[in-house]
């Protein structure tokens, strides 16, 4: 009965060395272990942080679209990351990242393989030492992938069915995300020329942006939106969850830049990885801040919504070279992505295209602009960006552009007319988000 | 002027030895006391993440109740959290970890004393080195009993009256919980058996669910509920927070698995922390998206409490032995769990028990199916898995019974018939948590 | 292609030492580095909670104001958070700070210089080994200045216009806060007098309650509140947020108080953090229970945010000194802010000082009692503590008068009658939080 906690076996075997009453030979020492363990750490720190991501882009959704489709919004959320989740592991790490190194080959075939996680307790003598643990590095990219199929849902949103809408994510998660992802992260051809994408302006949310842009444009817009030629706002329901969304993802975004040192166990990588942080703050502050100045000289009245759009807007802009600029530096490229949006969302009704939450705009414009910023404060040069823009655009617009076709003609992409009219909730699930507030 | 920040005494009387400065004859070096420090660290971020369970139970059963019961449950929720943080310091702590080592004795006696922290600035020579600092330990099992007082919130809602509930949590948290902890945790019977239960499938959440089941046997079901032999679904009155709670729950889900562990200084356990985190995200995924599809098919419509309450299946499904199984194993036990959620709940509404947010399928049924995996990946019995489950069964369901028939027949438990259609928002609070939203 | 992840130029340099492959003389060992890492985390981790309170201080406001002022309560959230982000670069953290050391001077001087990082992948020869590095400690004081500004737009809620406050949130956190702030935690007159105030009950809450006294005094009650000698409760419109962001606020002060022993590279560090986290927790409890049961003898019903303001009395109450209390001490240095709240509100009220949230009670009065109570725990003397509680406040009283009287007499801060009557949101932003909830 004096036992200490519960020790679990495993914990028992580990902690010998630690007490010093290992019999094994050359147990590491702390010293030789130490950055193992503080970028696992990163990993699972920022991990967590990108996974709450998945709240923030819920809670965004759901207030910015009426009350009748809201429970739709936020089953599309949970589910798209349970799915995300499923085909990460399944097929898309392993096809991502297809070194072999600290990777176990699995069922299929080396690019068709399911993740394999380190043995339990790892010997030190079997582990990554100068990376980190599997499980921790699996978890973070997975983290990422399901913030791609995020950013998809929110435009689409208001008329798209549930189920082809999961069977796009199934296929952008497992197939399209993870093959675009290997070019630059996986050690293929634009990081082989030089392409320079440190957190994903364009591997994640560029990708997100087209697949969203392609979905957006063939399914068409929102019954009522554009009529007479003229452009009818359709005002969100919750701007108080919207805010909490984007606080969320304001809040996940520092794991997001900040997990992406991808090491955290020396002075210069914990003290980059602080750089990170002050920069992914500063530009999402500079987004906000210009986005709320421009609508209230253009429009005379601040535009909340914009507002939390211009925070997002920053936090892309900044995501593609977090590291390298000065505070100054984040704060004018953050401020550049809060003036895209601002101006990016009137263009896109011109054109009828009806991005429910402004995911394009944020995502793909700002996404855009910070792959285009990294030449101001890296060594990137512009033209190398701009191929590896275009590549990640190509292939995912039209990759999404065919799926999107295909769903249409065989499974049908869209909710009738008169399921539109009474909302998503009661047509697909056959329950309402606010059942008790009468809608005025 | 040339200070650095405020150079707090303890601050600067500890960093000296990191300086080069100390006089000390003997001072530790960091390689020393490295995994201190780490598994410190793991349970106070752990901590935190459990922490925010709370709010995460809060949101969900706020939204799972209707708005005028919405303020009742907020209270309880942030009742519940600091009763029990008080009598988990004041008898709790050191009646379920009763071995001495760490632990020094308390006022009332070995096993009614509380809990008394290191010295400010302990000194290394002071510290179990071996394992963590006694903060950080009670903060991070503190938070647990919390997470098994709101399972109890969740199922009881709408008809009970606050003050009852609140001596029930006294009790619960103050000495049942412990008293069957330590038959595990504590290094008792169970643990000696073999029993095994990583982060408490069955000493969390199952005591959480048979101290529910009692209570809700004891209360009878909602007015209304079963009515002519027919089962009237009562539908939250807020989607969105019940969304968000889930999410908050699967992110404190890291924590709880995670910090479960109890040790982060070496290779073999940092990564065993990872493959915890990788493990849980899978369960509550397939645990989501199986009653995804388990809905669609039986009701031919999606039904999103049911993959909320899936995913929360799932993650209570992988407590039990988060760290063995493969991610292929995690997938399975959390779809599993969802699984048995959605055939759960129905089953308990032909027995007219009425659990409001589905807490008992989730902790209890979900928790014994996850205490049962554990023989499918560990060295565990299914003998000696089933007399655990069985043993906090007894203990817990008949200890709360009889708690819950003294309260009745003392304070009375249940509002009058009146309060419990007005609402117990303004029978038991005098305010309304939506005073401005009309109810349709 | 066998190339683990995408190894970024910075990290594959900082690597190779790790790796026992650098050709450096003196690559530092990990046992040397360790204790700047550590300490570099807690700032980041700490802040990075502290950033969220922003969020809890945008959803506590946003429940407990009237739906038509929702929209504009949470845009003034987000844009003070971002505006202070801005100002603390651009002069308040070198205001704050003038030591040099790890400082490195700006343009316009050493008083008005902007904040300069670490430069990328700094070498450990030139980084400050003995404390952190500057991007975590910017990024950790950063998110405290903000919180000072938040506590502000709570108390003058519902009729003030959204430009003057926000050019006192600009003046607040790039001067005002900075310049008092240097007295105790840049190494100030008050430090050296022996001033005690660990994370900021003072500095930070009572400086920011201060600034809503003065605003509240200036700007007049909301229309209605006063009226023929009655008071008249103006109820918040969502419980369900409010409650929220008070579970956001208690998880982020972990990080507030955490953070604030401002290393955790040592054993009596990191249990000193652990200590700050169970004393923290507690305070916030006891705050809690204390305004439950208060509220229960006082009124016969409970009353709910009165419990939310107990437990954030609580966390304040303990924020000057979170380390030296034993629990028991936490325990009722916390029921003491949770009686002042309590007794607090109503006084306020008998003044006709219209504090919307309770912020004044909450930060000032409990920041004050908290200030006072280390004389307990620490070795304080109560006329030093007296002192600095009233240098504070003459300072910022004073100075946010005169700030708030010129921007009276210059901008204008109140909106018209009608505005007011119709709700800020339509007369400042032109939309509104919850458009499709009718209004009862």
């Amino acid at each position: 009965m004096k036992l200490l906690k519960t020790l679990l076996p495993a914990a028992a075997l580990v902690a010998l060395p630690v007490m010093g009453m290992a019999q094994e030979a050359a147990a590491p020492t702390f010293d030789e272990v130490g950055p193992y363990i503080m970028t696992t750490l990163l990993f699972l720190m920022a991990g967590f942080l990108v996974f709450f991501m998945a709240a923030g882009f819920a809670m965004l959704e759901a207030g910015l679209v009426r009350s009748k489709n809201v429970a739709m919004q936020l089953t599309k959320n949970i589910a798209l990351f349970s799915f995300a989740a499923i085909m990460y592991w399944l097929i898309g790490f392993n096809l991502m990242y297809p070194g072999d190194g600290w990777i176990i080959g699995g069922w299929v075939g080396p690019f068709f393989s399911q993740t394999v996680l380190d043995p339990v307790g790892v010997a030190a003598a079997d582990a990554a030492l100068d990376y980190a643990s599997i499980g921790s590095d699996f978890f973070f990219q997975l983290v990422f992938v399901a913030a791609t199929a995020s950013i998809v849902s929110g435009a689409v949103a208001e008329r798209i069915k549930l189920w082809p809408f999961l069977v796009f994510v199934i296929v952008l998660t497992g197939v399209m995300y993870p093959i675009s992802g290997s070019w630059q992260w996986g050690g293929g051809w634009l990081s082989e020329m030089g392409f320079s994408d440190f957190a994903g302006s364009t591997v994640v949310h560029s990708v997100g942006g087209w697949a969203a842009l392609a979905g957006v444009i063939v399914l068409g817009p929102r019954l009522g939106k554009y009529k007479d030629g003229k452009v009818n706002p359709i005002p969100g329901s919750n701007l108080a969850l919207a805010t909490l969304g984007t606080f969320i993802l304001w809040l996940g975004w520092f794991g997001f830049n900040g997990g992406s040192q991808l090491a955290m166990g020396t002075v210069g990588d914990v003290s980059d990885v602080s750089r990170i942080f002050a920069n992914t703050n500063m530009a999402a502050a500079a987004g906000a801040v210009t986005a709320l100045i421009m609508t209230q000289v253009m429009y005379k009245k601040v535009d909340l919504t914009m507002v939390l759009n211009g925070a997002l807007a920053g936090l892309v802009s900044i995501t593609a070279e977090p590291l390298a600029p000065t505070l100054f530096g984040a704060l004018w490229i953050g401020a550049v992505g809060g003036i895209i949006v601002v101006f990016a969302i009137p263009l896109l009704d011109k054109f009828k295209i009806d991005d429910v939450v402004g995911a394009i705009p944020v995502h793909l414009f700002a996404g855009i602009w910070g792959t285009i910023a990294v030449i101001f404060y890296g060594d990137a040069s512009l033209v190398t960006q701009l191929v590896g823009i275009a590549a990640y655009g190509v292939f995912t617009f039209f990759g999404a552009l065919i799926l999107w076709t295909i769903l249409k003609v065989t499974m049908g992409i869209r909710v009738s007319e008169e399921e539109e009219i009474n909302g998503l909730d009661m047509a697909e699930l056959g329950m309402e988000a606010y059942p008790e507030f009468s809608k005025s």
